[in-house]
């Protein structure tokens, strides 16, 4: 293992400049890949030697998300606490089922959990650790579905229509998981949105009236917090105002936007958040952790455990039931996702989250100013965390959008605001420089 | 980062070197624990090499999972091509949704895939990759209870009990999922096993025959492949032969024993599995590839995507569709999982899974050779796979679990055959060596 874990330790070393490099990103086509690199696997084995020069090709020509070229997705870039305990994670390959195999990773990971959870409001809260900001709302609307309708998790449906409420502009796993959980995508609740793309209240309301008129049960309400295209928020005290009068499970989806807690300014579009009963908060996106690191939280300490609790005598074994979080997760075996975010949390510390924050927001407003400052581009609206959205006169953004990375200049991708194709520019990488920012427009200009 | 890497080398270093040490494991209470090591987080950051020593020192106390003296799940030791690439996955961090974020992960994951699928008898077959066995035994029943009842994605339930079959060895996933699927807990029917632990075929045609006369919907049918106490192995052809009649999924759970269908007598346990309609396999379990690394299978290319497909304009951009595995994942952002399979299998060749499962079922022999050996001992059945269920005159075995650990003599955990609490060891480490079992078994008697 030795030689391979110090030759590895070169294809690391690479890896992390080429990173850094403001070079231009190299793409391949897939037929251009196998023809460099053979990918085919066989009867016959290779020598470690050989598999690790094929590692190195095949990093070569993996897209690098810590790229300052990169601003495809909600993520971007890695903070380096979190990489060396991400790296670690692997080699100690422990399960997070029990304390009897995962030791002091289970009180790392409610250590994080706790202090998630006392950030979101939610003094006496509960969390776990998910494979994705999907499957916390996967989980999210199992509770209030069962919060609901208390025989559901024993005796299945009754065959009453079950609903949820989603603004238009909210994640598509609502829909997905109203597939997966047998309540119908068709009973997912399409809510309009204001001038600005914040769930509209009455329409909410609206909505919510005409079910329970007919009959349904509304099961939960998902309030979005950062849209995936606008990063916009929705107002989260007037949607609990209806949840509250009718009593419905109110879930804040922040797989993106949960980070903006952690800055004074950011913390201002949750108010209300205490008067939720869940939270998705992807560490994953905008704190630069590796993936996946995304959590649920709860108000109430004890209904995960009522809707999800699990026994297997073959697997919990020892240990007070706190400590043997396979009991009441998502998953039986499950990767430590949680050792990574200690590790920057640890690092950083709450002021070192502001701060780095403050940085990704203030590279939004520059990037704003940039656009009001050039006449043949204009924002869409004004960003209120990290994403910049925005039209170029005579470009189509999606055709820009593949020329950029055809020429190596950039990752960047597109999304639709009031049936426009925009630009859409997400700045969650704080490392950014503006000289940086400048090269992304200057490439975008020289398509006119 | 530079000097993070280089120090980080140094606690990989010393983590490779205590899993391969012999000397006994070091156990910590909680309590214990957080007096060495502080582990809460604060208002306040740490400096960079102070977050290294803290790390150092939790992977100090971490049970170590590569240890010889590790017997607890079914998992343990680490492939080192797998190691090197899970360490190079956190690094790149790329999510896999689409060619244009992971390039070349995207063709490394549909090879891995497309051999499963060849190795599993699905020629035209189709997988994805998700986040645990629970998870793939979670779609697997999603699909099956969707052809069972083809408005129900679209619309939710019409009332009509839908019900799962699996045997009393079967792994509690599939309760767990149907309080989560919203079929209910208990229209999960727990089919008696035969004396070796097999699902008894004419127990599940009688449930099946009861519940279609009573109206209920049967969603599909699971055999256990490799159960979790005994590593049994339901009979495949049968139980497909009563699917086959009323026309319903059947999904093969190899999470544990899917690694079996590389080694030619392994391969026998699974005859008629070219009938079962998909497959769920984990390569993090007896493949000794790091966690997370679990597939599901089908044999019908078209159905996942039929049961599962979404599109997002906002992510899924450019490429053809089968390069965007985003469009059919449970995930959205979704972490490289199949790289490390990739260079573990590139590294071994099939020839090389097949030795090295060889080397497992050989440690397997020895163990239960030595227990027919030692008059104090006795299995409770002979093995077919890497699990060894025994029992010792005068030990009650959960109580000797315990002290072994207690001790720092080993990690090895009981369960319950025939209503009797017996010691089950696992053979899945391919690595360790006779005297090391021989190391174990004195242990335990010494408790005596």
């Amino acid at each position: 293992m030795d030689k391979m874990l110090s030759e590895l330790f070169e294809i690391a070393q690479e890896l992390l400049d080429g990173s850094q490099d403001t070079g231009r990103l190299e793409r391949l086509t897939p037929g251009e890949l196998v023809q460099r690199v053979p990918l085919g696997l066989g009867p016959k084995g290779v020598p470690m030697d050989q598999v690790l020069d094929r590692m190195r090709q095949v990093v070569r020509y993996t897209p690098k998300t810590s790229s300052p070229r990169f601003f495809n997705q909600l993520f971007a870039g890695c903070q380096q606490a979190a990489a060396a305990a991400e790296m670690l994670t692997g080699l100690l390959n422990v399960s997070m089922y029990t304390y009897k195999v995962a030791g002091p990773m289970i009180l790392i990971e409610n250590e994080v959990l706790g202090r998630m959870c006392r950030v979101a409001s939610f003094p006496d809260g509960f969390g776990i650790a998910v494979p994705g900001g999907s499957m916390a709302n996967l989980v999210a609307m199992v509770l209030g579905r069962n919060k609901a309708l208390p025989n559901m998790r024993a005796e299945g449906s009754d065959g009453r229509r079950m609903t949820f409420y989603v603004s238009k502009e909210g994640h598509y796993s609502i829909v997905k998981n109203a597939g997966i959980l047998g309540t119908g995508r068709d009973n997912v609740r399409p809510i309009d949105s204001d001038d600005r793309g914040r769930m509209c209240v009455r329409a909410l309301q609206a909505a919510i009236s005409k079910d329970i008129e007919e009959g349904a049960v509304p099961c939960a309400v998902v309030a979005t917090m950062g849209t995936t295209v606008l990063g916009e928020f929705d107002p989260l005290r007037e949607v609990a105002e209806v949840t509250r009068r009718h009593n419905i499970w109110l879930h804040a989806d922040g797989a993106y936007g949960g980070t903006m807690l952690l800055h004074p300014e950011g913390r201002k579009k949750f108010d209300g958040l205490e008067l939720a009963d869940s939270l998705t908060w992807d560490a994953h996106k905008a704190m630069g952790i590796p993936l996946m690191c995304s959590m649920l939280l709860t108000r109430d300490p004890h209904v995960i455990r009522e809707c999800m609790g699990e026994t297997a005598d073959y697997l919990f074994q020892g240990d007070e039931d706190l400590l043997n979080p396979g009991t009441r997760s998502l998953q039986c075996g499950r990767r430590n996702d949680t050792f990574k975010l200690w590790a920057a949390w640890l690092n950083l510390g709450d002021e070192g989250w502001a701060e780095r924050i403050g940085k990704q927001l203030h590279l939004a407003a520059y990037a704003a100013d940039r656009i009001r400052s050039e006449p043949r581009m204009s924002l869409c609206q004004d960003p209120v965390s990290t994403n910049i959205c925005f039209r170029v006169d005579g470009l189509a953004a999606d055709e820009a959008c593949t020329a950029l990375q055809e020429a190596g200049e950039a990752l960047i991708g597109h999304g639709t605001v009031r049936e426009e194709v925009v630009f859409r520019l997400v700045t969650v990488n704080p490392e950014l420089l503006e000289t940086q920012l400048d090269t992304l427009f200057e490439a975008i200009l020289r398509l006119l």
